[in-house]
Formats: structure tokens, sequence, C-alpha cells
């Protein structure tokens, strides 16, 4: 099997201004393909510390993806240092590079300086991707036998993500022609609502007697809830995947209506996917989640087909005069209520004319809260067509109780939010 | 100078299904307190892996911070790996951190297991950090001249970001009572709407008479804009604080309004400052950041002083019924133009009373679109108390292309509307 590691480049990484999120996106791709990621590293914008790990890492793997350190201001010498362990004899210009540097400038109305023209300058051992998303040409060294005797391939990427992830295409399918490929194969089923723990203890005697050659994995998420995943390496495709099936289709009766999807499946995609099928519309009254809730349908692309819009009523006026929530209703109850979040529920729905909507109202902390209803609360409505009177919407809620901080109570808000519609979907649907 | 590595263990970081946000915070406290990181790595869930790299680490540098690898599930092994190389004789009880699993799972209202209990037993050559906000203790392992002749110290944080986080002081302190530490200095300003091409040109004099131990970074970010980061390794920490504002000073004339703020100040922090202080309020139409912009001012704590909601009107409909933009209005112009943006911010200031209104209205892709308003095509508008005028509310408008992904188009066009409203709210105040 051939192994791979990711390097990032970058004071901004060591000091911890930026977090990296391209490792996890070459990562995987390179998976997807069978080559197994063994080391991401994160080293500064230091020449020698460049080409010492670099080389480091060109004795130890087959195909070294490297990332950052090619933008067009002083701090960045990567390409520098790429030059020099491959033995380059000086930069050529590549036009093709130019043409998109010139095309993006323009675009941006913002003339073209020096700077940028020294960015289609490159080594002369390299061959250029070009790309066509930013300004910094991506680049592949392929190593001699006299240099390392395995001939490891180095593929060099601008730091800013959406770049580097429009250069992986041409990436993977390089590495497809230049190495012979093992094969390894993932599964995973999402489920949402069951904490890690307990899902272990349910599913143990399964997990007890899975094939010695499988491995599970738990990756719980406060958004996307627990996926659980089986990988093999090696073997036949087709055979493998039915041999990860046949262990899944055991323990799923066992998890129950807790699994949602499977893959990259999350929440949102699934309740996406099926008002889009079945042409129902969808509304969102947030409160403590703020906007984050709508901000989860309207980041998937094709959001128009299903999803009208949100309120988000921080202020209680909001509630009162958009969602049309009583005061009578806060005054007697709290905002944070299961009145309140049925109020806010059919609110919605009525003023923007939806099928469905979904709405929130908790405390995310980190002040705030009461000993009754403490920072961590948080009720969520659904309204949905009463299927028993046509015509009619009839609404339903849910308390929940978590212990984070904001950030990740926000998160969780919008699960428990997310997962309550989503079933609802489903029964409204097989209704 | 102490140096130090971060490492992260998780199959789930090796393949790319989680991002690893531990390592930028770790990262920050270190730089804090004067400690350089010189490593991040991740490693897979192999105890045999895990053993070697974190060896190699603990020869290589002062501090290893391990994060992940404590969960109550099978995959995790990291305790049994850090007890052997410590030489550990068996694992303790410890009563503190059971007292913490037992709060935690009674407070979301699931049994203990033996799983849970296992993790309240730690091997009995650390210390441990009591984790009150989940249920894997951290630990301390100090190494002996026979291990390491430096005699480094490891500390093991759990895998989820807020535990992680939520033991940072516990291992600054501990940092700090054990080492004699060098310092660093940092100061950053934070700009927006020059691109950092740009800007590197406008500053090149200055950058390029620099003194030579002061480091200069660009970080630039889609939503906050680019940053300038001054940095000086060593010396009395009040005459280089003092010098890196002298450097600031002579750049700030030239950078001129794009500077919005230094440090981690972000443009909506400044505005939620200002608001603040002044008693102002605030309201949001979305149209194409459908919730995002929203969500940015929720996700700090105390929204509720100036934050009064939002209306995210992704469909036509609930422009019109909930903004009031005429229909007109939109078949005239197309909603996403200067009228329709206008008519937006106004809107939403009217139906939720609130002093300013920011609104956007765009085309964040990947499909849609024309010639006249490509992908990346946003108009963002501001109502503001006309202060010429007082008792009416003024509006302004401003049009931006950008050429990137829907992600990043949704955080520049969020960005573009966040520094209209802030350049606005900054003349307001001063007029």
């Amino acid at each position: 099997m051939k192994t791979a590691a990711i390097c990032t480049i970058g004071d901004e990484i060591l000091i911890g201004q930026i977090v990296d999120t391209n490792s996890s996106a070459i990562a995987i791709e390179l998976n997807n393909i069978g080559i197994k990621v063994c080391r991401m590293i994160s080293i500064s914008d230091d020449g020698t510390d460049i080409k010492q790990s670099i080389k480091s890492l060109l004795h130890n793997f087959d195909i070294v993806i490297v990332t950052g350190g090619l933008g067009p201001t002083k701090d960045d010498i990567t390409k520098n240092a790429l030059a020099e362990l491959s033995g380059s004899r000086g930069d050529i210009f590549h036009e093709g590079q130019m043409q998109v540097i010139e095309r993006i400038l323009a675009h941006r109305g913002i003339d073209i300086s020096d700077i940028n023209r020294a960015q289609a300058m490159v080594p002369d051992t390299c061959e250029v991707m070009v790309n066509r998303k930013g300004t910094a040409p991506g680049m592949i060294f392929r190593f001699s036998p006299a240099d390392f005797t395995h001939c490891p391939v180095l593929y060099s990427l601008p730091g800013v993500p959406f770049e580097a992830i429009g250069l992986l295409p041409d990436v993977m399918a390089d590495i497809r022609r230049h190495f012979a490929l093992d094969s390894i194969y993932h599964k995973t089923i999402t489920t949402y609502g069951i904490a890690e723990s307990t899902l272990a203890k349910m599913i143990e005697p399964w997990e007890d007697a899975l094939p010695s050659d499988m491995h599970l994995a738990y990756l719980p998420n406060p958004l996307t809830g627990v996926k659980l995943r089986l990988s093999i390496y090696g073997g036949d495709r087709d055979e493998e995947i039915r041999r990860i099936d046949r262990e899944f289709a055991k323990v799923m009766p066992v998890i129950g209506d807790a699994v949602y999807g499977e893959g990259d499946d999350t929440l949102q995609s699934v309740i996406a996917e099926r008002l889009t099928e079945s042409g129902l519309t969808l509304s969102v009254a947030e409160s403590c989640t703020g906007g984050f809730l709508a901000s989860l349908f309207t980041a998937m692309p094709g959001a128009s087909k299903y999803f009208y819009g949100s309120v988000t009523s921080y202020d209680n006026s909001v509630k009162k005069n958009i969602l049309n929530v009583s005061i009578e209703t806060i005054a007697e109850h709290g905002a944070v209520s299961r009145e309140c979040a049925e109020a806010m529920a059919l609110g919605v729905s009525r003023a923007l004319n939806t099928d469905f909507a979904v709405s929130t109202t908790g405390i995310a902390g980190p002040d705030g809260g009461s000993e009754d209803k403490p920072v961590g609360t948080v009720w969520v409505g659904v309204a949905y067509p009463d299927t028993d009177h046509p015509g009619k919407t009839a609404v339903i809620s849910r308390m929940f109780r978590f212990n984070n901080d904001r950030y990740t109570n926000i998160q969780r808000f919008a699960g428990s939010a997310l997962n309550l519609l989503r079933t609802v979907l489903c029964s409204v649907l097989h209704a």
C-alpha cells in the first residue's frame, strides 16, 4: 500500500491564527483512491526547517503533499526551498498561470504588480498544475532513484483552501497514473440522539464479534451526531463492500431509528433531499441559535428549492411582531418554554407560508439561565402538515439539556432541532 | 527558548473526517506564554505508532501536548501507550474524575456503564488534571533524565475540543511553574478591503525598512480581512511592545481606514462593541448569506444587548411580505440589485424597529448568475439614522464581486456587509 504525508507550511498555523482545513480535505481524497495517510505535519515558514522536514517525509513516504507558502508576500519561501531540494537551476515563466493571474486581478479590478508577476515563475524542475482559482500555481516534483531510492513524488499546492481543493482532481489523477494502488474501503453510518458511550454499550456484542480484519471507529460530532465507520484494507472491492454491508445490516436493528443516513450525509442534507423530492417547503424561527440553523440549509447549493427563509427573533419584540407569539405566552411560560417554541414554529410557518417549520429557543450561555432552566437548556419545535386534519398545521416540541460552551451548545441545539424535524418529516412522508 | 510539539491522535483525523481545531487553540496559549511551537503532527490510533512518534517528540522538544485517544470507546488506545512509555505498573482509580463522570451523565439522564467507570482509571505514573467538562481526565507525565536527558513533560488531553480547551489553563499554569520561560511578543493589526498583494505593494518600503529582529506576517481570511502581525522573540516586554507599536504607527497612515482593529478583533466584534457602548440596535436582512451574517453576531456572548434579530428572505415572497420590498423593485432591477439591497435594509430596520440594519443579496454559486451578474456578485446595504434629518433613516449600498466557491463567497459577502456597516457606524458616531 502506498503511503502519504501531508505537510502544511506557515507560521500562522504554528501560532494558531489559522486552523488547517486543507489536510483533512486532502486526506479524504487520498483515502478514496486507496492511499494510506500516515502523517500530517505543520511546520514554520523557515527555509531550513522546510527543507529538512520535507526531505525526511520524502525518505519515509511515497507521496508528499505540501500546502501553503506560495502566496505573493515576502513571508512565503516554500518555492525557493522546493527549488533547492529538487536541484533546480533557475525559475522559468509559465504562460498559462500568468493568464489566470491577469484574469483574476482584472475581475477584481486590481492592477498587476511585480509581486503578482513573480507568481507565474516556477523552478525548472517542476511540472505546473495551473491553478484556475488563484494566482499561485500547483507544482509536481518527481524525484529520481539518485535522490531517494523509492522515487517519491511531491505535490505543492497553494495554502488558500478553495485553491488547494480546486487542484486535488489534478493531483489524484497524477497519483493514479504513477502508482499501482492498493484498495481501502470505508463505509459509514450516521446516527443522532444516542451518546457515544451509550451507543458503545448497545452495540458491544456486535463489535466484539466483528471479523478481525474490520476496524470500527466512532466519530462523534455535536452537530451531526455519532458516525460509525467500518474499514478494511485490500481485497476485492465488491466483496469487501458486501462484507461491510452485511455487518452493518446486523447492527442497524439494534440502533433503531437513530440511524439517519450514511457516508457524508448530515441531518440537514437528508432533510433537504426529502423536502426537495416531495416538493415541500421549510422555514426556520430561531432564538438561541441566532441564524446558525438557517445557515446550515443555505450553505448547501439548491436550498432555494425548499427553503423560503428564516426569522431570528432574538429580541422578544420580534417574537411578538413578526412571529405572532403572544406576550402572555412569554410572560407566563418564559421565552425558553414548550409554549414559546411551538408558537415560534407555527408563527414562522404562517408568516412565511411554508409546509414545515422548525424553531429553537434556549440558553446558550455562558451567562443567563436559572435553576429550572440552566445554561444548555433548549426547547425545539416543529410545525408540520397535520395528516389527520388536511389543511391544518400541527406542532410538536421537545426539551434537551446540554453541558457545553456557547459555541458547542449552539451546535447541539441546532442538531436537536434538525433531528426532531427529520423524524417528523419521515413520519409525515410515510403517513 | 523552550520548544513544544502538539500531537493529535486519531484515525478520524488522518482519513479527514475531523478537522483538527485543538492544535491551533493550544498553539495560541503556548505562544502567549513564550513557548515556541515547532511542530504539529497527527498520527493514527495505532499503539506502536503512538509510542514511536511520541518518543521521537519527547527526544526533540521540551513540551509535548497530546490530544485525543481518551474516549470511552474501543478505538482509543492512547492511555495504554502512555502508560507503557512512562513505565506504569498499573492503573489507579481517580475519585475526583469519577465524581465529574457521575454528574455529567446524571445531567444528561444517562446510566453509568463499565465503559464510563474505566475512564476514571489512570496510569500510576501520571498526575491527573480533572476534566470538569467531560468524562476523560487530563494527565501529566514528567520524564526523568534516565528517560530523556532534557526531562520533557507530556500533557495528555481529551480530543473533544471544548474539553481540551477547558484544561488549557491547568496546562499553562503547570508549564509556567516548571520551566524558566523566554518571551515572545506579537502584535497584530486587522485590515479589511485591501487584497493581500495590493497591501504588500502599498507597504513594501515600510516592510523593507523593518528592524532585522522583527518578523512580519500576512494573515488573510475571507471573513476578517488581512491581518498584519509583527513578532519579536526575547528582550524586555515593555520595550519590545513599544518598538512594535512605533513600527505600526509608521504604517497606519499608509493603510488608512482599512485598519479596523487589532489582535483578535473581528469586524463583528468591533461593531458589537460600538453598538453596545452607544446603546444602538441592529437588525439583519439576508438573502445569499442565508443566516450566516446573523450568526456571526449571535455567536458572541452579549448579543442581546444590541441585536434584535434577522430575516432571511431567501424566497422573494419573504422579501415582499416580511421586508416590504415591492414586487416592482424585484421585477425591474432583480433581487440582486442596489435597489433590492437598500429596500431590504430599510425594510428590516422598520419591521424590527432598529437603529441600524445591514442587508445582503447576491449569487453565492455554484449555479445561477448571468453575464451582468456572475456568480460571486453581491450587493450589500446599510440603513442608518440620517444625521442631517433627525428621525429619518438613510440607506447606502455597495456592489462587490468575488471569484470563489459557495462557502468562501458567503464568507466574503458577509465580510463586505460587515465592513460597510462598520464604516457607516463610525461616521454616524463621529457626526
